[in-house]
């Protein structure tokens, strides 16, 4: 587990506020690794390795791993395992569901005699409101991270929709900051909409939030910091593709770190330019 | 799988619109069963074999078979392999994420050889837009039924929202009925508002309503009946524990068979009532 105060010492410590995202699919991953027992975690471990230092966030998207069955699931519990613990570990969920269901769905992703795996902190859908959101917060220092603005095509379809009481993920937002603080509860917001990150941060000036849509989503640092950032840093910025698969071959790991490099070395001046270090 | 005519001669043979819900919690079945390989997995069949000719689909919750890390996979993975190919199999995962991560859900629970597990259809959340429901689609035949309005006390929280097209779960029935025909999408519709369902019915007429909260929740089958059915049935009515639970001793498949019968029992009345059967 990793505290808000933890998190935030890692980011000034490592200069970074990079999460780097394990959508790691067997059929993108370098050829040769598929003569490893588990060619999944071995591409995982080699990632984590080259980019430990310049990161504070690892984020595995169960679907890749749920899609294998058995040894995918295999794959998620030992790359959970492996992830290092000055690290806040994001299982990329997107559970919503009721109150006994969503007890099921803590005790999957945190309770490691129960399941294997003993994440920091999980992505949880709104849709169903508080019953959805709240079972998460009986495991002591575990992190929610709720969906507000997301940056696919479909964010379109209802989050942006006209309230009563403001759209709708203004809505999810103010709601939500009272059901827990800013210690324990985080905000999806996609990055492709930087100058909403003003109006998000009305609504939950304190809360971290984490940022899809750096790299192959196209997303812009300097704008989400421009308009994000908070006295704390606030951010945590998520690219997958463009690191992990920054290159195809047996140099796939050095090519990761690369690309990771370029982006913390960005996020350094963001956070100089900011006085945060 | 099971097409919308199939699944229609199915509630007419069986004289049933009764799904019963495997929430199975290996703390809460029959002591004795601990003594199997897999308790969970035979505690499903007994249940399965005293049910099928009672109900039309079953519904495990994924929740309950993942929070028991690799053996409570497996026991899904089993138990999608024994259930009867005349019901429809809905895996209860409540999935909502963008189209890449979307494509793995499908391919986790539709796609045997990828996964071991081959379900009819998912539950879906809507919060994050068509992405998030289309890509189940490219699967022939597989069914999505998406969240409209739920019957746990969250569902307040969002779904009643007045937004500039009506209410928010008016809104998810107006736009996912453009995404699929009634051929493929059902909806998930609490029945603690029966009243409502007079009200869905003006957006989706013809749509399946998967509902849950009949038993342990407290519904009303004949008002959820009187407001909701359509000329095709139009309802699948969960039980989920009120059955599975019925009793606690070497005697639980027959008591599951004893509450089913009580429920196919009154579901005969209802279809003969709207003249069905």
């Amino acid at each position: 587990m990793i505290s808000r105060q933890q998190l935030i010492e890692q980011i000034k410590l490592k200069k970074s506020f990079l999460c780097v995202g394990l959508d790691t699919d067997i059929e993108k991953i370098p050829s040769f690794l598929l003569d490893y027992p588990d060619p999944v975690l071995e591409f995982n471990k080699r990632i984590i390795d080259a980019t430990e230092d310049l990161c504070i966030a690892y984020k595995p998207n169960s679907a890749f791993y749920e899609c294998r069955g058995i040894s995918g699931l295999q794959s998620l519990i030992d790359t959970c395992k492996y992830l290092p613990k000055n690290c806040l570990s994001i299982i990329d969920a997107k559970r919503g569901d009721m109150g006994n269901t969503s007890e099921m769905y803590a005790k999957t992703f945190f309770d490691e005699a129960a399941s294997g795996m003993n994440f920091d902190a999980i992505t949880v859908s709104p849709y169903m409101g508080h019953d959805a959101v709240t079972p998460y917060l009986k495991y002591p220092d575990k992190w929610i991270i709720l969906l507000a603005l997301t940056s696919s095509a479909g964010s379109k379809d209802f989050q942006y929709l006209e309230t009563e009481a403001g759209l709708l993920y203004e809505v999810v937002l103010q709601k939500a900051t009272t059901w827990a603080g800013a210690d324990r509860l985080m905000f999806v917001v996609g990055a492709t909409k930087s100058t909403e990150f003003t109006n998000i941060r009305k609504y939950a000036p304190n809360n971290f939030l984490l940022v899809p849509g750096i790299g192959a989503q196209g997303g812009n640092l300097s704008e989400v910091c421009h308009y994000g950032m908070n006295a704390d840093c606030g951010l945590i910025v998520n690219a997958s593709r463009s690191i992990i698969y920054a290159s195809k071959g047996k140099d796939f790991a050095d090519a990761a770190r690369h690309e990771a490099l370029n982006l913390q070395q960005q996020m350094k001046v963001e956070l100089e330019k900011a006085e945060i270090i």
